[in-house]
């Protein structure tokens, strides 16, 4: 017999739901017109007071069985759901993602190469600038290893005031010498928001580094700039953070925006950061941004960076960034994870011939 | 005009928004029918198959405004409300909980003193038992300051495999002959559900330690016994798993349990662990058992353990646990962190002086 | 004149480094000496009340112009390296370290095939047995697909004592049975070290779960049974932990020991735990044991299940873990994260098609 | 007999001891006269290359019985404390060091008042500045309970870029003229290292937010201003990391700087972020600088805002800081977190009823 009650409860049950799908779908319509109207008024469309003194009065009238706390909470989501509605337009459709533009956003680079799209990057050289000579050696072997990007640093974000803090403009200049010289395409962080239109005189990308990932008068800088722009991870960002960070730029007209992954801050000890190696499906799921990974920062220590690289380019990265310098060992800066050049070949070459790194561009 | 309009719309809206509790309601005593009835039949409540197939109807009549996804997700929220109305005894209420218990849980000890309600407590005691002679010392000179507590490690849960175990039961009994020669309460941590029943024939209190948070097995042995647990929180557990294992217990018949923050893991290198100082008056909101901080776990380190035992009484704690041990440096384990005798007796006058530990225990 | 004065300095310093080499090798062999004797008297080697006599003494005796804190650092550092000497049996080369084993150790499966070695090995099942038929449908499908093992929770550790607990020792019988219909080696988890016994009457592998990776109890009892253990990484447990847990296991007598790394703790909310992919190759590099990835516990979402496992096994894993249900949304647990059967099928064909994935089993 | 060999043994191992002690203390002069030369002609002082020479030349002379590893390690022990003792003067003894100065920084206020020294400090007002007569009557309130200190947010650091970013200079003369009116010293926080000089025309502190800890450029340009700093620790920044930032201001001439804890990431969702109590006795303990705690950013939720401070001033915080709003709903950030006033008027009625909080600062 109660399976009959069940049959007919459930019926009921089924009629219910369709009285609440029109109501809800109408009460959206309604706020659509009010949205519609607001716009018009220049006035925002979210709007406390009304939607507290809506609530009160739904709170006044309910006699259960849900307790207020509960209609409060289900009435909420179903405000909710009106307001984005409303939005949808820059809260569900960030110009960085898929929702917006379902292409792979490509990158050319002044090499002739490019990044995103269906080929692998790898971008390589000194954590700092120290000299002509050394970058020099550097640029050589990686141009001469096939590698289209070199990088390093100007201007370092060092935690102690009193570490070697970059050669600076001077360092943009090697830098541009040796990039001009092979042919490469150059790279380097820069950390003032005064810095970044004169960046163009010297280099080919900004690199936006952890730990301005959150300093927004420097993302929208970047954003007025018209060179293509690293943006890295911060130390603990969010993936959500992340892709805001990237919208900072984006929004303000420069859509030529890289993500790099470059581990996250965490408990384990072993390794520097934690490479958080599902950043890079998810990144690329949610967005049409290229996505790299760093491979030296995120590990810390050289005897891990070539599983790394292979686990990035297999998870769907579009490029790998590694830190190479002549002499690690006499390094102004982060000695201990940085290859020396025979290692660096033997790194690429491994790499590519896993069959992971897909390129065109011939040694 | 468009503000007449305006307040057209929201009249409209306002309607709508009725209705829609009605239907809501309505729909929530349908549920509830459905629970009782398959209550009776011994069937979960909970019906995927059956949600699934009600959500499919709903979306196949979906004409918008709102996306089918959006309308999933709000029958998702309305789905679960009805759920939980009908789980409400056992999901809303832990037995653990202030809703189901508003007054504090006050557990007597075998010295006439208490823990819980409006005293302040101090466990006191080395990490590791390692000799009668060890435990004495610490036992006449928490007796002596006025110390109700004594603990002292027998089974030790350590890293290696080759560090220090603990004294066993043998450890338990020395604990048993100091207790009873000061007339001191003892605790001890127990890590194998088959030692649980042995226990009370050595100690007034079972420790479960940090490690053991998550030891289901062992949880719920602990839930059989008649004597009080300490229940550690793990190393990295939400307050939410915390709570959720005291309810272990608790469900198991023993409600004698007390909640001991430790500090938790997190990347910062300058203490062992954070204490999360903000679980205190969290826990005491969401949970009428006891809250207590073990400041020597949390900090790793002697020289913060008197501020940080200041703000466990300040934050609302009902008592603090802390390491002593006669001689520190030559400690089995954590030698560290333990204070010595004379550090004791600082540590708890000025605690004592500070005017937050409130006990009526007299030294 | 300096630089004369310089090269005059430096042949001074590398006088006092050779006399410094000579004093701490003389140190290290009386060391030795003394630690010698103690072993036959069977005393414990490290002494610190006379370590710390000692270092009384060499204070009293400093001068500068190092600070008593420095002196005091280095001579511990040369007490320390002593020490280290005399137990480098166990605590240099544990046993599951490549020093003390440099060949991978190679598990042999009941069905044939084995883990470790130069072979992938794909672990998949039902996070929960549910019912004979359940797991006989996911057993032929995997069957069918050329995977060795069949995993399914009959003992599920879960956060709420009031969520479904597992069907214990009848959900144990019914692996048994779809194994040895299909020929496929079992795997469950066993959480009480009461089981492990009768564990080898229905099971080949024992799964220890992450909620249990510091219950020692259990890594011990483990220890004494003949099945090979496949033992997660726990919560937010470091490798040092992890590797030591595994030493629990292997010190007393299981050699069988996998590890499977399944996502750490953090603060990042768009994947269920974050897995730490370059634990794989430091795993590999410090440990002989094999090492695999469960790709569904970590990433807690079906949508990067492939290119995490591609990851795993670019990154030098032996084997991936992923969850199958025939129908997930009916599941009683972890419902969300579950591939249903054709979702599994395109997942493996897609794994298989990468190049990533070396088997010789036919599907 | 084996006791007197102990003991002859022993008495070798003291000598050997003062032999090391001394050929450690005249290496330290060696490197310090080389130091000195160096220091002369401009050269950095730590050498890497000359550092490896000498490395290679002691292991090539170690004939055991330590490993070469350990030799390597000790000895990069050793020439590690030659190079700190060395670079002392900023290593060791950091500008914002209690070893710099023992003292505590004690900051004057416009209004008469002070932070740091023996008073306790509440700084409160709006998360944002969204118009006059909001912050007037915040100003109002607090001015009336004896507050000294009025804060809001002129330029809002947000997640989005297209959430609300601030009235901008705009908010700050709002700030300007209700603390003029109520003669309350206004903090403001600056995100732009172009607006740190025109900040001394409208506001008496300047904050620096939490995503900007890591922004050097913005901390040397507060490093040149004339106004107090008010810096808030990274979202997951170190202890180190935190002084570090705060030396680069310090560093610059700018000495009035104070230290504001709020929370840490951490995977715990009950609270916005961990409030790290154990900070507040470290880094007093560490640095001469006043020590504040956020608790509104901290805790994240209203309701425990009270223990928390109280927590906060029990472990020798110089102060609180918490958000209050005339109107919390209708707030456009953060409208969950801040009190209203009354909620504002009795968080600060029982702060001060509980002795903790020490000022002389009249209601």
């Amino acid at each position: 017999m109660s399976n009959v009650q069940l049959d007919h409860l459930r019926e009921e049950m089924d009629k219910i739901n369709q009285e609440l799908l029109k109501s809800i779908s109408k009460r959206a319509n309604i706020a659509k017109e009010i949205g519609d109207i607001k716009e018009k008024q220049g006035v925002p469309k979210f709007d406390p007071v009304r939607e507290n003194k809506m609530l009160e009065k739904i709170i006044s009238l309910n006699d259960g069985p849900f307790e207020d706390g509960t209609i409060r909470h289900l009435f909420k989501q179903i405000f909710k759901a009106s307001l984005d509605l409303q939005s949808k337009e820059h809260k569900k459709h960030l110009l960085v993602s898929r929702k917006k533009q379902a292409e792979d956003t490509v990158i050319d680079l002044p090499d002739g190469t490019f990044i995103g799209g269906n080929e692998s990057v790898l971008i390589a050289g000194p954590c700092s600038v120290e000299s002509y000579e050394q970058v020099r050696e550097v640029g050589a072997a990686i141009k001469g290893a096939g590698v289209p990007v070199l990088r390093g640093g100007a201007f370092k974000p060092r935690t102690s005031p009193y570490d070697f803090q970059g050669l600076g403009v001077e360092g943009l200049d090697i830098l541009k010498r040796v990039g001009e010289e092979f042919g490469l395409t150059t790279i380097s962080e820069i950390v003032d928001p005064r810095h970044i239109e004169m960046a163009s005189d010297y280099i080919d990308i900004i690199q936006i580094g952890a730990r301005n990932m959150h300093n927004f008068e420097l993302l929208k800088e970047a954003g007025e700039s018209n060179l293509p722009v690293l943006l890295k991870r911060g130390l603990s960002a969010t993936m959500e953070e992340f892709l805001h960070a990237a919208e900072y730029i984006v929004s303000r007209g420069n859509s030529q925006v890289m993500l790099i992954e470059r581990g996250i801050r965490t408990y384990e000890k072993w390794t520097r950061n934690t490479l958080d190696i599902s950043a890079v499906p998810i990144l690329k799921q949610e967005s049409h941004l290229p996505v790299l990974v760093d491979v030296t920062h995120s590990a810390g220590r050289k005897d891990i960076l070539l599983p790394c690289a292979k686990a990035a380019l297999a998870a769907g990265a579009d490029g790998v960034m590694v830190e190479v310098h002549p002499d690690p060992p006499t390094a102004l800066s982060d000695s201990q994870q940085q290859l020396d050049i025979p290692q660096f070949q033997d790194f690429f070459n491994e790499l590519k011939a896993s069959g992971l790194y897909k390129s065109t561009v011939k040694a």
